[in-house]
């Protein structure tokens, strides 16, 4: 392990709560630009998909890669050992780090990372990789084989085109895997992602996305009992479509990571409230173009992502919603461009809404496109509660692979 | 400080030679994704700018929120303790614990940001602030009078209305900013960045951007003068008006940062050759999809950034273009969509290029369409020598503010 990442682990899971001269810090006093997380939308964005998928007896699998945080992780996962859902080994290292004990590390596996799995699974983490070709399974059971355990594996199943997987009408193939897995691994069962929920619109176009889901793996978990294979696992998720699906009958368990924040092209599919937005980039004002209607601040792509999600959307919001610093959306504001450390907040062309009147070193709270790429930009969150602007703690996170 | 950024701070300085049972680390045995370096590559961009310059008479300010690396400093600037720009505090305050004692903080200055500037400047950093409005030169001014110490600021001018800075015809209010620094602060003169040359086609355009750059700033120096108020710095910089300024006159330093490594942005504006772009992201291929014609590796945007600076550009390299793994670009080989941890590989469309045959675990270096938003998604450089595989050196950069 790196030097510094030993640093961050021994804080992780510290609560720093500032005190300066017997008082709290504030919005107003802290350097910018920094990323700052709303506790009170991210519980209720918790409780709402807990108490939506309650009903239908499936668990769910929190995706912990929008996150990247010890102290989010225990705030939206079941129990502090999981489940969970990683996209880095990093991501499995650290959290196994702070007591996770359930992972499913849900990008196709490289055979070179194989030696990094079983050294987790050495330490007692039961984390389980994810491929959807006959090479890998070969892999995943020959690294099984020389190290004499069993590394479980989900195969990937391809349920609307949008990226990898094997299709669920590909009975020989996902046979053949399952095959090449049960020998000297083990078929833990089925996985799929309804990627391609993020460009539908509308809820009967969710549902449908959900249903798809649903369907691949049902289908493909189906495929591999008929085969004489085990398919305990049966996993499927996506923000969208946990927000959606009507049915899961024959899920076992539900993945999904942006709904913890939210962030505008969420709110764009239709799937959250521009209010229910929990991070946002505090900024400072340095800066105007008067005769062009610009106000420049120091929160530009670095602080933003270059994410651009929302610009295939009804309403583009340009790199992210500009809020007072209470967190309340100004109408129509906008950051239309951004460089490297700067920010041109304008009102949206066509709306006719006027640029408020903001003076050099006034802060604004920025909403971003995705909440996956903007926190990525960022190694801490700075608590708030709803409207306060007192930091209650400082929680870290981490990047890298 | 910040527990991690300490960490950092005593590890940036070390090269870590890799010696594992007694024989260096290759490219094949990294964990991917991960940076790559080519020191040779660096070296000979470096070297090209600098006897590109030397003619002229002024000295580089190199731009560092490129590399945020001390080694890649160390090589950039003319001296240990510099002249270097930079794009945030946390860049200055990085540098100077590595001894570099001068420094342009290159955007518009926050005015809480001040109580920072002076505390490096407290420890012997002579970090001059830049502003383009009477408040800011105002809160300099008042600052300065309350350390009892004279903070120096340039003012920024717009030479091509891409973003802050005051036009150089505005003589009123160039010297009104003067005269508010030059009573309690200090004015050093006049600083211009021609983004708008990023947009720019073809060496006759590059010359006028040059030209209309050095205009602004020779212009806002003499109505300075002219009022009787010192302008000892006249600054410009681009990478690609550095690269083709014709005539520096009355300039005193110019500053660039990108040209170090140079990137697919910069080679389609055509400042330098695809075979001159230093850095690189090592990618693991991890699946396909043949009806498609995919191949899936695992660097995502995560790896890469969303920077699709190409798009708008007449050869569109999507997320990055395609090279082996000793650095040699395949024909029309791109990263045509990426989520965040996967990167989806096709041969350009209408290019009628074959698909490598690249099997599961092989590996690739994709070169980025911008440094600066690739190098920051990550946290040290693994850095090479032309084609060989042997990782010579890990250099730290460091991210944040």
């Amino acid at each position: 392990m790196h030097k510094e990442d030993q640093a961050v682990d021994a804080a992780t899971t510290i609560d720093r709560t500032f005190e300066k001269a017997g008082r709290t810090t504030t919005l107003g006093e802290l350097e910018t630009p920094c990323l700052i997380l709303d506790a009170e939308r991210m519980d209720r964005n918790i409780a709402r998909l807990r108490g939506r998928l309650d009903p239908f007896g499936v668990s769910l699998r929190p995706h912990l890669k929008t996150a990247k945080s010890v102290e989010v992780a225990r705030r939206v996962m079941t129990s502090p050992a999981g489940p969970a859902t990683v996209s880095t080994l990093k991501e499995a290292a650290q959290f196994a780090a702070a007591g996770v004990r359930d992972i499913i590390y849900a990008v196709g596996i490289a055979p070179s990372k194989l030696a990094r799995v079983l050294e987790l699974r050495a330490e007692g983490v039961d984390i389980a990789v994810v491929l959807d070709t006959v090479e890998q399974a070969e892999a995943v059971a020959a690294a099984s084989r020389a190290a004499g355990v069993r590394i479980p594996a989900l195969i990937e199943v391809d349920c609307d085109g949008h990226r990898s997987g094997v299709l669920p009408t590909d009975a020989a193939r996902l046979v053949e895997i399952g095959h090449a897995l049960a020998r000297d691994a083990e078929l833990r069962g089925v996985i799929t992602h309804a990627g391609g929920s993020y460009a539908a619109r509308g809820a009967e176009a969710l549902r449908q996305c959900a249903e798809a889901e649903r369907r691949g793996v049902v289908d493909a978990a189906a495929i591999l009992r008929n085969a004489g294979l085990p398919c305990p696992v049966v996993s499927v998720g996506s923000t969208p479509t946990a927000h959606y699906a009507t049915d899961l009958t024959g899920v076992t368990e539900v993945r999904a990571g942006v709904f913890i924040f939210f962030d505008l092209v969420m709110a764009g599919v239709g799937v959250c409230r521009i209010e229910d937005i929990a991070i946002s980039v505090l900024a400072t004002v340095i800066g105007h173009q008067h005769d062009k209607g610009w106000i420049l601040i120091d929160a530009g792509w670095m602080a933003m992502s270059q994410d651009r999600g929302t610009s295939k959307q009804a309403v583009n919001q340009g790199y992210g919603l500009v809020c007072d610093i209470a967190g309340n959306a100004y109408a129509d504001l906008i950051v239309a461009d951004a460089n490297q450390e700067h920010g041109i907040i304008m009102v949206r062309p066509g709306s006719g809404a006027v640029l408020p009147d903001l003076a050099i070193g006034d802060r604004v709270r920025i909403l971003p496109n995705h909440a996956c790429a903007t926190g990525a930009q960022h190694r801490r969150y700075h608590v708030v509660h709803g409207t306060s602007d007192v930091v209650e703690a400082e929680w870290l996170r981490f990047g890298g692979w």
